[in-house]
């Protein structure tokens, strides 16, 4: 039988690098592929997604999109405002939407999936995204898959495996795989050591600290807020 | 009331500078969008788009996406095979799918429709793009009209004034408009005059022949081939 090939969304954070760990651990043949957008924290991400593939082995393309996050509006982005602070779930937190982008990178995927002979993409969205991201949600994913299928002809589909999982589980999940969190950012800020303030960074630490286990990367402050805090 | 805005994906072609002319017949505020994505005809493609802006005086943005298309295989692009010749609904005429294209132009055209404040994305897909490219079929459409909404929060929806009419009837309908058709490019080869051979001049040369006008732009030879010929 032929080995799988699929291609995964690697952005050097967390969700997308167990989302490649599982699909290498059902033994596929990967093709892992991330973009430069134009975020405050590309920089710091793109590298940490260039170790992850490093640390695998697997080949990883990096392609520039940043002439079109040029006509995107968000505070994610390098002439946005400030990235919000807080809870992940606040409201605020709805300013680092950067618009279409997972439909973008989902699209962009499906394509390169299609003209290198893979059957799926895959993506890390998980349920601690669908309170601000409607393109994380499962009603989205649900049509973007139905859209995949029929633009390419049924030749690829989109997989989501941590879709109905959070942050805490797809840690717990990943335990037997031995993740190298250490490699992976998190943060949306622009500077090198993570913040521990936005809600991308507690997020991050309210999963470490569910698990009980020490984050091993570096943070400004560890302080895990409440929401409407 | 306000007047809406509606971001229109523009080539340069025949099929989008008609939704074009509909858009504005019908008093919207219109953002104008081409893409570069490295087709052997792109040079022609999008200089007859900025020409067909400039008639209309509409803002239209040309984005770069060849560093995306560099990973996309298809005849129709600068790194591809020949460029098929005969019926557009030839087998051949396949070759000539960039694979995501529409797929990857609706994502982004959406996100860029967001940014701006407007409603929708208009695309010039019709009922002779069906048989090749399934990216323009009326399930796909669907499909991608509901991913649209549903990863904007119902901000923006996906529009195809044209999908279920053909080029010629795409030509009749526009009488009215008097649509600057001596602008636009159609043929796929990499050649400032049309080549009159490829499935997209032979379908173009048919609509005008069945609308009994004279195609106002040069070709290198106009005979209209039926299909399985």
């Amino acid at each position: 039988m032929m080995t799988r090939r699929v291609v995964v969304s690697l952005s050097g954070g967390m969700d997308s690098t167990a989302v490649l760990a599982e699909a290498l651990d059902r033994g596929y043949d990967v093709l892992a592929v991330g973009f430069t957008y134009g975020s405050k924290h590309n920089t710091y991400e793109n590298a940490a997604a260039i170790n992850v593939a490093e640390h695998y082995n697997v080949p990883f393309t990096l392609i520039p999109l940043t002439a079109v996050a040029r006509h995107l509006k968000s505070n994610l982005l390098i002439d946005g405002g400030d990235i919000p602070e807080g809870h992940y779930e606040e409201e605020t937190m709805s300013q680092t939407v950067v618009p279409g982008r997972n439909m973008i990178f989902a699209s962009i995927l499906a394509g390169i999936a299609w003209s290198n002979d893979a059957d799926s993409v895959w993506m890390g969205v998980h349920s601690g995204d669908h309170a601000i991201y409607p393109d994380c949600r499962p009603d989205f994913v649900d049509a973007m898959n139905e859209a995949m299928q029929l633009g390419t002809d049924e030749r690829i589909h989109l997989e989501t495996p941590f879709l109905h999982a959070n942050k805490t589980s797809v840690i717990d999940g990943c335990d037997r795989y031995n993740v190298p969190w250490h490699l992976t950012r998190t943060c949306y800020k622009d500077q090198p050591i993570a913040c521990g303030k936005c809600g991308s960074c507690q997020e991050r630490l309210e999963a470490f600290a569910a698990n009980s286990i020490e984050d091993p990367i570096g943070y400004e402050t560890r302080e895990i807020m409440q929401k409407g805090s």
